[in-house]
């Protein structure tokens, strides 16, 4: 099998304990995944590091073929359609093998209704 | 039982579709709701209206008399910690008698690990 990464993708802030949620998200989600994937990586679109292209340097560095990017975001907005796209596109360029694809971002998932239901009745 | 209303508070963006985003999310959670809210309404922090005040004084004119912001949010920034509050401030400040509460940020929620793990594998 490919050996596969995850890089969740933030907007980043230069509030450091805004980054270091995402990081500790991070975390928690390689702990939830197991052996699905090799390892779950921050990477920021703008302010905080690693940026997004070198996120993705590192996991193909530690062997990755297959990278999962994971935009940590609410809405489909530019940075969505655009941003993070044309970011991936600077790695792919320097390696066309490696497979990278987007997930779907986090404010589309049909989950999110259940889990501001949760948070009101906590 | 008192009347009680969940106020959906978001960013808000010059993108409209980021807006309605906002809205469906609060059809969704009204209806997984149920009979425990008298209603869902949506409140943006800037640009998009109704504004947070707006949709505070709607709850009101339709008789709520206990409302939960509950901020749709990422992380605890300056948006979550002081300007929801504050804009909250303002309509206490009018209606004393009126209970309004702030739920916890959607970024907060344990949840969020699951969601993203189901956004990777779906």
């Amino acid at each position: 099998m490919l050996k596969r990464s995850v890089v969740l993708v933030a907007h980043g802030s230069r509030r450091e304990a805004s980054n270091e949620e995402v990081y500790r998200l991070a975390q928690q989600l390689a702990a939830l995944a197991g052996p699905m994937f090799a390892a779950v990586h921050c990477g920021f679109l703008e302010i905080a590091s690693p940026s997004i292209p070198e996120a993705l340097f590192n996991c193909i560095a530690n062997g990755s073929r297959e990278i999962i990017v994971l935009p940590y975001f609410l809405s489909q907005g530019r940075h969505v359609a655009e941003d993070i796209p044309a970011q991936i596109a600077l790695v792919t360029a320097q390696h066309p093998d490696i497979k990278i694809s987007i997930a779907p971002y986090l404010g589309s998932s049909p989950l999110i209704g259940t889990v501001l239901l949760s948070l009101l009745v906590g």
